[in-house]
C-alpha cells in the first residue's frame, strides 16, 4: 500500500480514535465453506500494517457454511487504520472467497463420483499461488503450478515438435525422474496412440459424454484421466459420471464472481448498548 | 517469470526452431471494442522478453467489434518463447479484455441516456491500474484510484467521524484546493442533509428507481449524481433513465467472467500453403 | 541499508555496549514547529531497524518551537547501532525538517490573510510523498501529488493541444468526475479567456501584483485564484494581499536548506551525574 | 514512474503527435559547468522510458558555462511521453545541477590554492551515488562513500570507545590492509595526541583560522589535513590558505538550492519557420 | 551491479576507449564441456549492461571438451566496461562451469551403466536454478527443484507424521495427480514396508554396496531406485554397477570447486600484428 | 522462499504439531571455530519467518572448536515449518560454515609467522558481503569488497592506460584521499618500477619463493607486501615464511567444500525419556 493511498484516514481522525467493526456475507444463500476462511491472513494483515495493534477475531469455525448475514470477522483498531486498509483486505477476501465458493459448488455437484475437480494455469497474473490455494480450500485439488513442475503435451506442442511420439520423447530424455507426463488427446484414436506412448496421464480435451465414456473404458485404470473443455456446473455431474478420474474447470480461477463481504463500523451507541 | 517456468520448453527444442502462431477469440457473439485491443502491449511483453526478436501482428483495427471465430494476433517466432509465454500473455489478454467486454456492454446498454458508466475500488490486488485501464478501453470512464485523489464520505467514515458535517468539516480542512468531495446519501432526508453540505458530487446508494428519480429532481443539477448498488445488465438503463450522472458498477471489476481467446500454432503444411 | 554500510559499528564495539545519546538543533534562532516532528518516526526506523532494543524519546511536544540548543530526541541503545543509523536519521530529520521550516516561515509570513501556502510537484526525486508530508506538517497544504489526481494544463499542453479550449475540451471528454481542472494564464486577456471555459481553478503564473489584483477582481471569487512565479520570502506577503487563494512555491520542496540537527554520545562521566 | 502518472498524457493526445521542445537554464549568471551535463543521463532515461524513438541533443559542449537563457537540451519525441516525463527529468536536472553548481562556486573560491573541495555524507536519503557523482562533476572530490570504505573516528567513536587510542586500536585489529583511517580533532593538544597514534588523515573539525594555522604547521605534511565546519562561500578562501589540504563542505549536498531549468514546446509555427 | 561498483573504471579512462580481450580456461586437463557453455549468457550480459555495443564471440563449439589454455571468449568493446564487468562475469562463470565440469566427470564415471547423476537440493542460496541449469550442461539430471515439485518422504516426515504409511497417506491425500512420491529406506525391511505403500520411486540412503545390489533385487524394477549419501568419484562407478536407477551427489552443487577461467587484455601490439 | 515452496508442509500435518530437533555437525574431526557460530542468524531466520514461535538454542560457545557429532543447535517448533525450512537454513549454514572453516585451516597453518590471510573478489554471485563475512568469522582478513573502496592496479589496467605509471596517475588524480593504491606486480623489475610510484601496497602475483623473499627485502617494509597466486594449505607456511605481509587465498570464497550439517527430528519416545 502506497504512502498515497493513506492521504485521506491520516488526518481524518487523530490515531487514538478506535473503532469496532464486524465484516459479513451480504449475498443470501452463498454458502462460504470453512477452508476458504484460511484466506484470511491476507485481510489480517492489510489491518495489521497499518495498526499494529489491532484485535482481529474470526467467529466462523473452519469448515462451516456461512449464509447471508453471518458475522465472519470482528475487528477492534484504530478507526483511520480501519478506513485505509478495508479496501484492500475485503478485495483479497472477496476475490479468493469467491474462488473458493465457486470451487465448493462444483465439488458439490460431483458427490458421491469419483472425480475430483482440479484448477488449471488460467489464473489472474500475480496471483496464481493464492488462487490454487482458494481452490484448495473449496474442495478442489490442484494441477500443476507452472510448467516447470509437470509436462503436459497439448496441441501446440505436439505441432512444434513434430508428432506427440517425438513430443513425449524429448520430455522423457530431459525431465527427471520425478516428473509426470501427461497427453493430451481429442478422440478414441488419439487415446490409442498415446496409450502405446506409456504417459502418467492422459486429458480428454473437448470431447463428448459418450467418447469420454468410450475413453474411460478403453484406458481401463491404466493412466489418469482428466476432462476438459466445456464444463459448466450444469455439465460437471454428467461428466464425472463417465468415470474419468479428474474434472479441470479453468472457470474457477478465470471468471468465478466474488463473494460480497463488506465491512461495517458498529455505531458507538450500539457499542454503548453492547457494554451494557 | 521465474526460471522455472522455463524448464520445459528450454529443452523441448532448440531455440532456432521457429513457429507461426494466431491468437483469436473462442466465444461465439463475444463482441470485442476495438478500445480493448490497447491492453495488448502486454501481451506482447510475455513473448518479447523470451524472444527479441518476435514478430506480432494485430490485424483488428482499433474499435471494431471481434466475431467468434476472429483471428486478433498474429505471432512468428521461437517456437519455445511461444509455448513459454502464450499462458502468461493469454492470461493477462483474457482477463483485461473480459473487464473491457464487460463494460461495453454495460456502455450499449445505455446508449442514448446522459449517464456514464463508472468503476469502483473493488478492483484485484495488484491490478488495480490495468483494471481502470480496460475499463476505459471498454467506454466506460474511472471513479476515483484510491484515497488519496478524491474524498468519498461513506457510512463507515459518517460513523467513524459523528456525523456527515463532522465528516466533511474535516476533508475541507485537509484535503487540497484540487481534490473534490463526495457524500454518500441513502435517501431523500440525506440527500437534503448533504446538499446543505455543498458537496461536489452525491452517491445515491441502494436506492430504488421512484427515489433515485425523486432524488435526481430534488439535486437539480447542482451537483453530480451516481447512482450505485444492485446494478445489473438487466437493470441498469431504468437506472440510468432516472437521470443520474453516473451508474458505479462494482463488477466490472470484480466479477467479470475472462473473454475467452486461444493461441494455436500453425501446422508446417498449412505454412508452406500460405508461403506458395 | 546494506549489509556494507555496517562494516565499521560491527566490530567497533561488542553489541551488548550501550550509549545514552541526544539530538539537539544547532542553527540559532531556527524555529522547528511541532507538527514537523511527525518526520521522526523515519529517524527513529534508523535505529530500530538496528537495534530492536533501542529506547527514543522525542521531548519536544508536537507543535512546540524549537530554539537552537533545544534537546529534541533522546535515544538509549547498543552503540554500534547508533552509530551505524546515525547519519540516516539524521539525513532524513535535517532535510524533511529543513521542508517543514522553510514552510513555516513561509506561512507565517502571510499570517492574517486569506493565502494558503501550497507546493507543487519540483520535488526531489524519490521522496515526494515525504516532502508533500513535510509541508503539511509546515502548515503549508499540498497541490496535486502528479499527473494522475488533478487537471492542470500549463502552457505545454496548450501548445501541444493547439490552443487552451481544444485542452480543456480533451480533459473534460476523459478525465473522471472527480477531477478538478486548473488552466494556467499570465495575463488579463487569457484570464477572461479561461472564464468562458467554467474551470475549477485559474493559476496566475508570474502576473505582478497589479496583474494580480486585477485578475482577483475580475474572478470575484468564481474560481479558486492561484498566483506562482516568482515568490521569495520577501515578496510573498504582498502577493497575499492581492487576494487570490492561494501561492504555491516550489523551493518548499526543491530549495529547502537543511535543518542542521547533530547527534551526541552522552560521556559516561556526565551519565552517572545524571543518574545521581 | 507509476502507471498512475500518465493518466492525463495517455489521453491527451493520440500518441503519434510528436513535438518539438527546448530545455533552457531560467535564471541570469548562473554558471552550469559543463562537466554537470554528465547529469543528463538521467534526464534522457525519463523521456525514452516513454518513447523509445525520442530524440534528445545536448548542444552545450562538455565544460562549458552557460548563461541564463542558454539552450541546454533539444527533444523530439511524442507530446504525450514529453508532457509525462518533462517534471521528472527536469526535478533530476535541476537538483544534480544544483549540486554541481555550488560546487563549481566552492572550487572557483579557492582556485590557486592547494585546497581541494571534497562532499560529506550528509546526502538526501536515497540519492546519495548520484549526489557525490553531482559533486565530482562540479569540481570537487569525494570523501568516502558510507561507513565501509574508510574509518573516520569522529567525537561519537571515541565517547563510545573510551578514548582516541582504544578507538584507533580496534579500527587497526579489524579493518583490512586497503582501509585508510582518519581522526577528528578540535584542537591543538588533540592534533599532537593524534599523530602520536599515526593516522593516515586528520579531520580540523570547528578550528578557527589561526588554530587552523598552527595544526597546518604542526602536522608538517605528514598526514592528510582536512578542515570542516562553518564552512561558507564567504569563509572557504580565507581557510584555503591556511594550507589545509582539503575542505568539506556538507552544504554541497544538503543545502544547494536547484538550479532552474525549465523546459518548453515550440509552437508549431516556429517550426515551420525552423524547417524553411 | 552497484553504482558504486563502477567508481574506479569511470574515470580510469574515457569511455571511447575500447580493448580486446580474451578469456581462457587456466587449470590443465581440465574438460570444459560444451553444453555448459550456456552459462555463457550470464557473462555476457555482465558486460553488455555496461556497454551496449560490446562485441562477445564463443569461439568452442557446443560439447566440446576444453584443454587448459583454449581460449574460450574473445571480446571488444569499451575498456571501462572490461574492466568494472570482469570479475562478476568470471564468478558466474567459474561457479557454474565448476558445478558442470564436476557432474561431467561424475557421468564420465559411471559411463556405460545404466544409472544417472542426478543433483539434491543442497545448492548455494539464491542461485538454485542456475546450479540445477548447470548440472543438466554437465549431462546430469535434475532431481526435484523444491518442495513443491515433488513429495520426498524422508526420515525427519517420518518423525513427524508418526510412520510412513502415515505420512504416504497425507501426501496421497493432498498432492495433486501430476506429483511423484518417493521414499527413503535405509535397510531391506523398509524397502519391503515401503514397497507395499506404492511408491513411484525409492531412495537408498547410506546403504553399502551389497545392500544396494539386494535392493534392486527386491526391487525388481517395479519403482524406480536411487542410491545416496557417501558418493564419491572413487565410489561412484561401483554404485553403479549395483544396477540402481539413479545416484545422487550433493557435492555437484555444494562443493563443487571453481573453474579457473581468466580474462586477458590483449596489449596494442599484439593487436596490431593479429590485424596485419 | 516462495508460496511454491511450502506446498508440502502446510498440509503435511496441523500447524499445531510441534517437534523438537537438533542440528548436527556430520563430519568427523572437521573443526568448526566459534567465530563461525555468527554465521547462525540467517539459519534462525528461516525458520522464524515461517513460526514466529519457534525456540532456537546454539549449545556451542562462541570460538569453541567442534568435533563431529557436536550437537550445534537445538530447535523446537511447529513440525511443518522446520520440514520447510530445514534445508534452506542447512545451505547457508554449511556454506558459510564451509568458508569459515577453510579460512581457519589456512590462518592455522601461517600461525606464529606475520602473514594474514585473506580473501579476493572471487566470490558467488549474490553472496560477497556474507562470504566475505564468513571469511572473519574463520580468522581471516578482508581484502577490499569492490572496485569502489580502493584501487588495485592490475595487469589489465596497466594494459588499458598504457603502463603502469600512466595508470597510476589517473588513479591519484581522481581518487579521494581515503582510497589506497595497491599495484600488481610479477617480478622483481617490477618491484623496483612500482616503488617508485610510491604505492600504499604490492601484490606480488604468482612470484616463487626465493623472488618473495627478495622482494620482500627490496621493499623493507616501505609499503604493504601481498602474495597471491598458487597458494594451498601444503605452500602456503612456506610463503608466509618469505616475511610477506599478506596472501591471499581465491579458494577462500570460490572453491570451500561445505561443511556437512544435518538436522534430525527426535522421535517423541526418547523425547518422553528426555521429560523424564
Amino acid at each position: 500500500m502506497s504512502t498515497h493511498s493513506e492521504r485521506l484516514p491520516r488526518w481524518f481522525m487523530p490515531p487514538p480514535a478506535r473503532t469496532a467493526a464486524f465484516s459479513s456475507a451480504r449475498r443470501p444463500g452463498v454458502v462460504l465453506r470453512v477452508s476458504q476462511i484460511r484466506a484470511w491472513p491476507w485481510a489480517d494483515a492489510c489491518f495489521r500494517k497499518l495498526d499494529p495493534d489491532v484485535q482481529i477475531r474470526w467467529p466462523v469455525a473452519e469448515g462451516a457454511a456461512v449464509a447471508a448475514g453471518t458475522r465472519v470477522c470482528e475487528i477492534v483498531g484504530q478507526s483511520r487504520a480501519l478506513l485505509t486498509g478495508e479496501r484492500t483486505a475485503l478485495n483479497f477476501l472477496g476475490h479468493l472467497s469467491g474462488i473458493a465458493t465457486l470451487t465448493a459448488r462444483y465439488v458439490a455437484a460431483v458427490a458421491g463420483t469419483n472425480a475430483r475437480i482440479i484448477d488449471t494455469r488460467k489464473t489472474t497474473p500475480g496471483l496464481r499461488a493464492l488462487e490454487k490455494f482458494a481452490v484448495r480450500c473449496g474442495g478442489g485439488v490442484n494441477h500443476r503450478f507452472g510448467l516447470f513442475d509437470a509436462v503436459l503435451i497439448k496441441d501446440n506442442h505436439i505441432v512444434a515438435a513434430g508428432g506427440v511420439g517425438a513430443a513425449l520423447e524429448r520430455a522423457r530424455a530431459h525431465a527427471g525422474h520425478m516428473v509426470k507426463v501427461e497427453i493430451e488427446v481429442t478422440n478414441l484414436d488419439e487415446v490409442d496412440e498415446a496409450l502405446q506412448l506409456d504417459p502418467d496421464a492422459l486429458l480428454l480435451d473437448n470431447m463428448d459424454l459418450s467418447a469420454l465414456r468410450a475413453a474411460v473404458k478403453e484406458v481401463a485404470g491404466r493412466v489418469i484421466t482428466e476432462a476438459s473443455g466445456g464444463v459448466s456446473l450444469d455439465s460437471v455431474r454428467a461428466i464425472a459420471e463417465t468415470g474419468v478420474n479428474l474434472i479441470s474447470v479453468g472457470a474457477l480461477t478465470h471468471s468465478a464472481p466474488v463473494l460480497d463481504i463488506g465491512l461495517d463500523f458498529e455505531p458507538p451507541a450500539k457499542r454503548q448498548h453492547a457494554d451494557a
